[in-house]
């Protein structure tokens, strides 16, 4: 049997079990008329945004596929792009479509306790989780079958359209769930004292599709699409070392099936016992790493492969669980850093952002130092050819880390959703509980988000020297010294547009919201209903409208730079912008998450609690922590892996035309 | 005449020129006895920070000395190195002494208006420009002539020397400067309700000595390291690349000597005219650049040298005047980016201060992309040796660029005298109008200093391979990718400890000052004097203790890659430090200044004015601001190029033991 079929096989399995969950999250009662209604608002406010940015997607990519056609193998690649984009857009619409669902019957099977409520959110995460890695493997195998091994470079046409859609819903997801978030508390909480999810505030339905669409569709295109690249540049690094050794090829393959398996089994570990949330998570993802350890070093050994290979595979995956244990480490509710926050927040707002700032640049030491520690290991062990596979060693554990992530809207909404009905206060607390959960799982997932895209860009750059015939990319040659400035800029100018947008979308949220409670009578008293569709609409232009600056700058600069200063500047582009993206996107996460979980420190009665000066405070962190940990922080990921795919893509115009 | 004899001349000519200004300046009239003694008491606190301060140094010096005497030239690099610390605190000495005095002076002197004021500001200013390149001079010349030519990397030692003094003065200076200032604006402005300098608030003396021993001291040794290390770069890449060729040894320091001439020219430019203070700058910065340039033309004319080399040195011209203008252009108060920031405090400090950090990322892009173009021209008119001499011909500036810069405390100072003293509106009117200008010219001579340390960082990283032997370093290679990311992060964690630190002091100076007013009856009537000196000792005592950490982080981390993982892996560290450092610098300096300037646009009248809900928004901002700009940013220019220059010093023993 040729080596795909099994991938097939994998990628099939995780899309039954992920069609399975649904139909277990789809059988759940979901609540009374009041639950429905709402639910139906935020999902139709998702649908809305998820059509209307593939509209705008779609136009990228007819664009770029015609003109794919004009490469090299272009029919081909247009094809293999046409798939990933699809493969891709497939795993958020069926995974957000789930999610949608799930949040109310969360918060119905909520009246039953914790445990209950937990499975099914868990459940309904999990449909996210399997369908990318069921999507990404048939796809990616499919191609495979269809094309041969010798026209390997074309599967980067994959990884591309993967990271094009990831892109667009980072970026737009982003921001949208930023702006409705920001606007909704800077009104709400701050001028009419509305406690989160009240019902009056018009942009609450806004704030709750925002997680859906940010959260969920962002951040499932976004690990599809490290999880897509990763396994394309282990291929094409394979192809590149040994272009015979159909082995070298099967092998991260055979590893990510693996990751099914075992994500699968580890599903059977993460469960919440007493109040230990966070235990639960690292049950889920320890099990999975160590059975997926397991079951790697028997495949290396019934192979009879250099157990150097496995090493490589097996660094891979302690790295994801060390960045998890690192962000949970610092950012998590009630750490020490947490509390130092908290603390700051006393001398009020400014100092509780010093603080914030603080701690968010001094969580990139330990995964810096952890990343180069796996790179080197997955070096030494199998060279180039080692850092693919680690990479896809890391990567293999996708399915479990989505579905823990997808575990965060579902609850966020369920949480909102018990509110905006006026569920039972024991209801509201299990509720409650959920969604301080889904937040620590949410950031720690983050984590693990920011270093598999930059663990996959470096595999992709080393992809990008064979692809460009670079074997050396000198940084004391000048022209590569350029790339690295520009490069190391990127990431910098990349964020700036995307909170900016934030602010200035925020800012037009505020307005509508002040509006409506000016105009609507008796909104405030609950007599009337605020027009939550306009908020909704408002989110939804402004998120589609900004990211169209971020995006051409993300595309069309290492085209320039490719074809003006030619492929070592290229190269040297990759070289300044992966650590560059990868210590500004942690920082950025981590700052918001530690801001963030200090505000929620305080509303659990310390330092004054809520309503206190230093509450106040916290308020205002958490607000500049909002976009920088979900739109900015995590755009990153998307950014640095669509630069690494289009300079690969483009490498044969590089190699033909130059400027310089 | 040997060549070093001319810049042995050029040194005494500063000398001499420093000492007349210093001369001029204490001539003037010192003010009525109140404004006497808040001037004494500023003069002793600075004075006194600074003795401490040279103790801390000292013990490292010491240590360092000795270690620097078992390498090979042990005895030469130490004098060298002892000469290079010696110079730059002799530089910040004298310009401190001068400036703590000029600006009592310059209060009196306001009586007569703007132009008289300016004048005696800019007159003190110029005795720390022209002090540090007159010692940096004189300190190298004499080393070069009591060594040979063939010994000249023992220069590095003197590189050192000044990067240690200025790691420590900038680091404390900034810390100290921003733990002052916040501590008493947190309490005097936001509890209290007090003025700007008010008497009675207990930090107010803190206040202005920090802007003596951070914005004066800490930044003249820092643009004092990046000349001194930039000519040690050039001659050290001029050795390396051609033994035997004295005029390419010569040139560089021709260079410099002739910024001396063009400095001493330019002064008779820098005047202003009606209100428009900008102006005044620009035609400082401009005639320095256009006479040295003209002069630089000719010099290279006259010793038939390659047209080529000019183009370096021009290439670094022209990018100091362009870093000013972008500064200028995103910070400058009134402008677009600023106005923008202030209208977001409408929503509150969450907004604002995102904003403000969407600017500061912004501002990367132009001196990202000028500074590779500047490379690049350098480096296809003259090779390796161009980025070197592009480097001495920017920095050739220093003497005008610290002039204007030391403008800045001296005004801020005579404004806090002013309004202590309590002298006639008339008079304040003046002082604050310089006040304000200061604070541009601060600004935009952090974007001289950033964009200076990272030109000179790179022409030091040329130097380093060729110090240990390196024809190339290759991003491919892993042992190099290593040192890229643990390079890319040390700004961040250098940065996390300084942030900390002034929201750590900031919170102590808050709760003395409250301590104060409760204890001290009639303080805030004004019937009884706080004690000012323990506001100064908690700034003082609490910079020097949080100043140790970073430094051994900055000395201790190059040195640890290098003998662990060696040459190869160091060298990867400079190539990831330097970009990631640059532009987190950037950021850093330009958002803090940028949300200073949204709230004084704000405090002029406009979204409400002083007192408004926009008003305390934006003063947020300026707190988060604060260490951004005054500590964190500047200090990592310090940081990259101790990092360099300590990485060549221990070149010999990087090539002799290494772990791996």
């Amino acid at each position: 049997m040729e080596f795909y079929y099994y991938t097939l096989l994998a990628g099939i399995i995780a899309i039954i079990y992920a069609l399975f969950a649904a139909y277990i999250t789809l059988k759940k009662e979901e609540g009374n008329k009041k639950m429905q209604e709402i639910a139906s608002a935020i999902k139709s406010g998702s649908a809305a945004y998820l059509n209307r940015q593939l509209k705008t997607i779609a136009i990228f990519a007819v664009i770029l596929a015609i003109l794919f056609l004009f490469l090299p193998n272009g029919y081909e690649i247009t094809i293999a792009f046409l798939t990933g984009a699809i493969a891709s857009y497939l795993t958020a619409y069926l995974g957000m479509n789930v999610a949608v669902r799930a949040n109310v019957r969360t918060a119905k099977i909520a009246e039953k306790g914790t445990n209950a409520a937990f499975k099914t959110a868990i459940i309904g995460g999990s449909v996210t989780g399997f369908a990318a890695v069921g999507f990404g493997l048939i796809g990616l195998s499919l191609l495979i079958m269809y094309l041969t091994i010798s026209k390997v470079e074309i599967l980067i046409g994959f990884g591309f359209g993967a990271s094009l859609v990831s892109l667009f819903a980072r970026v737009g997801g982003g921001i949208y769930t930023k702006a409705a978030d920001v606007g909704a508390d800077l009104v709400g909480k701050t001028e009419l004292n509305l406690p989160e999810d009240d019902p009056r505030n018009p942009a609450v339905i806004a704030d709750n599709v925002g997680d859906n669409v940010g959260d969920c569709a962002g951040m499932s295109a976004d690990v599809f699409e490290s999880y897509a690249v990763t396994l394309v540049a282990a291929l094409l690094i394979a192809y590149g070392i040994s272009h015979a050794s159909v082995i070298n090829f099967a092998y991260p393959l055979y590893v990510a099936a693996i990751g099914v398996i075992s994500s699968l089994l580890a599903l059977l570990f993460i469960n919440v016992k007493g109040d230990n949330a966070t235990l639960a998570i690292y049950k889920g993802i320890g099990s999975a790493v160590i059975i997926a350890a397991v079951l790697d070093f028997a495949l290396t050994w019934y192979l009879s492969l250099p157990l150097a290979y496995f090493y490589s595979v097996l660094s891979g995956l302690v790295l994801a669980i060390l960045l998890f244990w690192i962000t949970d480490y610092y950012t998590g509710s009630g750490k020490k850093a947490v509390v130092k926050v908290a603390d700051a927040a006393k001398g009020g707002g400014g100092t509780d952002v010093i603080m914030g700032l603080a701690v968010g640049l001094r969580t990139t030491w330990f995964p810096a130092v952890v990343i180069a520690i796996a790179i080197f290991v997955s070096y030494i062990s199998a060279g180039l050819y080692g850092i693919g596979i680690a990479a896809v060693g890391m990567l293999s554990l996708t399915a479990t880390i989505l579905t823990i992530d997808s575990f965060g809207p579902i609850t966020d909404n369920a949480g909102g959703i018990a509110e905006m009905a006026g569920l039972q206060e024991n209801v509201r607390k299990v509720t409650d509980k959920l969604d301080a959960i889904g937040n620590t799982t949410k950031a720690t997932t983050k984590g693990f988000a920011i270093g598999g895209a930059a663990l996959s860009a470096t595999a992709l750059f080393v992809a990008f020297a064979q692809a460009v015939g670079l074997s050396s990319i000198d940084a004391l040659n000048s022209i590569v010294t350029i790339g690295i400035f520009i490069g190391a800029m990127m990431p910098f100018i990349f964020s700036s547009f995307l909170m900016e947008a934030v602010g200035k979308a925020a800012n037009l949220m505020v307005e509508e919201v002040r509006r409506q409670v000016k105009t609507i009578k008796g909104l405030l008293q609950g007599k009337a209903k605020p027009d939550y569709a306009r908020a909704v609409d408002i989110a939804t232009v402004n998120a589609l409208k900004s990211l169209v600056i971020p995006e051409l700058i993300a595309i069309l600069t290492p085209i320039a730079i490719g074809l003006i200063l030619g492929k070592e500047a290229l190269g040297g582009l990759l070289v300044g912008m992966i650590p560059s993206s990868f210590m500004l996107a942690l920082f950025m996460a981590n700052s918001g998450a530690t801001m963030d979980n200090a505000k929620k420190y305080i509303e659990e009665g310390h330092f004054g609690g809520k309503g206190s000066d230093a509450h106040k405070a916290a308020v205002i962190g958490d607000t500049v922590g909002d976009p920088l940990k979900d739109t900015a922080g995590p755009a990153l990921n998307s950014m640095i892996k669509v630069v690494s795919t289009i300079s690969i893509l483009l490498a044969p115009v590089f190699i033909a035309y130059t400027l310089l």
